[in-house]
């Protein structure tokens, strides 16, 4: 089945997009505890990020599970969704560096929005592609976080050029908010007996 | 099947082939949205060789795809097409920081030219494995696409040594041209209940 | 099977990994023999943490070939154990450039110690997951190796202020002691039936 | 089957081998055709390892074509040749920028001749795995290739202390010597049966 190929290929470019992220936390210079200090904001936006791309992967793994077919669109709907994630670890290195500056803060925000759209298209056209009683489209439901976080991601961006530790707050809690309640849904689905989003 | 190993193996270096080009966008030193603007020809050639890259999996995936057997000699074409397609990320680099320059456009039209000269000499090994009656052959057509490719890649070449923005402008059509009707033929190729290159 | 895919991610980074600690391996820049001794110090720790990543690899490989479902907290548990697995290129270029230094001696007993415990919990969410007849849990038996490693990396760490050289002796034995018994206790669980942890 | 774990992960960090390589493939700085000239001892030594990566993908290949069960001291085996393939990118860039000089030669060799033993080790333990009418061990066959190239890789360790080039030349000799003749024993063994090593 080509959809394997799909999802092998998508894990691979996930598995490096983490990579070069890892890549910006240099090793410090001295063998001091000190020198770990310099370390801590960009190893903060490495774990926020980190997170953000174990969302990605965890929501792609649900997504391709109730996928049946794929078509040419569906192809080139996931490569748009990985080019805007590959932009993740830029906009790290970029906010990990410059903590608390607005320009950074909104790109990071700018890069969220733009991958949160990507994997709305995707979902939609393997809806499109799976014909009207998708049951794709059953499992999402309301599917309200996945409306809800372009949302937030608009208001930060917003935000961020004034108070931009509000922002990054919210990119926190918008990543929180997709982590936690997992499981709830996961076993809301199950009783149901369909894959999850 | 063996198969699948040369897929998963296509898939890890195309993977990670755009992860080096994604290398090159250096994250901007200030934390100002004016540090974004030195980032964008590096930004648009990246996006450009995304691209490429996407439809040379899209192409590879639907080709295996039609494919049945492997054999040493398909293995070693597979590696042919994956070393030209390895020197993309410093074809794109150097094209994104000295755009406007005949020879890096020269460049990056040579190894596109090598790449799709590549995937041809693949597609015939793979061809000639499975024999006179190959559901690929027909699949294929008149395949006017591959053969249109290698010719905008020669004239914009040649065009760079003059006006390398028009070569630029036929790496872009050519590859547009790849991109927009894929469904089309798609579609024509469902109907015939075959797989498409 | 969704268990496949988790599997390939995993694989992905793992790979990742060993291959950013490789980049700590600098090309001397003399061509003379005696600028290899500069690279000594970085060649062993990076022997070190390739060990360590192949224990993991293995472990991991034994642990999800008797796993059969996966669930949502299987995923982040996993993605948990692979965060801490990314900071080992960090901290292998770290002890390797300041080699007897007790901040980095410590730092990289931290990871491993965080790593032994994302695996552990790993290893309980899967046993949970599974039901309270888990094939799994009785195929791990006593785990002394599992439960004996994080108190070596806890003693090394303490020690590391005063002694940095027994630390790394420390960390070097219980990669040993996972690498050598190895094959005594698979033909045990072999000829018990069950897959080995 | 777990076959197919210990493949991707070899597949993953072969592919990523080769992308390290392909990174000291430094673009040039300025903008002319005459700044590639300084990037031609890089990019032939590249060319060479990725042919050798190249055999060794396909030779492994083959090989666990042939295997049917996977042990511990399989995945140690395999292990052990990945750290040693892992070793190219850095003895590739040492002979790419100090070419003609007899250490990174001899060095160069030497990374050979290792990966050529972990190899044979490798093959030696899955046939021991298999038990003594083992299919693999007939397939082989006398395995001329296998056994002719340590002895080329050590004469030409021991010959570059005094004329590296033509070391070099045994190297490229000994890759032509895998690449060329596979076909022919392809169709032989394909007649008996039989994968190929």
């Amino acid at each position: 089945m080509s959809k394997n190929r799909m999802e092998a290929f998508s894990d691979g470019v996930l598995a490096i997009i983490i990579t070069i992220m890892v890549l910006e936390l240099k090793r410090p210079r001295e063998g001091e505890f000190a020198a770990l200090r310099p370390m801590l904001p960009a190893l903060s936006s490495y774990i926020l990020s980190f997170v953000y791309v174990g969302i990605y992967w965890n929501n792609h793994h649900h997504l391709l599970h109730a996928t049946k077919r794929v078509s040419g669109g569906v192809l080139w709907a996931n490569l748009h969704l990985l080019f805007w994630l590959s932009l993740f670890p830029v906009s790290t290195a970029w906010i990990g560096e410059t903590r608390g500056m607005p320009a950074p803060t909104a790109a990071y925000g700018f890069v969220l929005l733009m991958a949160a759209i990507a994997y709305y298209v995707l979902q939609n056209v393997i809806i499109a592609n799976q014909g009207s009683s998708s049951a794709l489209r059953e499992a999402l439901g309301a599917d309200w976080k996945g409306k809800l976080s372009p949302v937030i991601y608009l208001a930060a961006i917003a935000i961020s050029f004034a108070y931009p530790w509000i922002s990054i707050a919210l990119y926190t809690g918008a990543a929180l908010m997709w982590v936690i309640p997992d499981r709830r849904i996961e076993r809301f689905l199950r009783e149901h007996g369909t894959a999850e989003p």
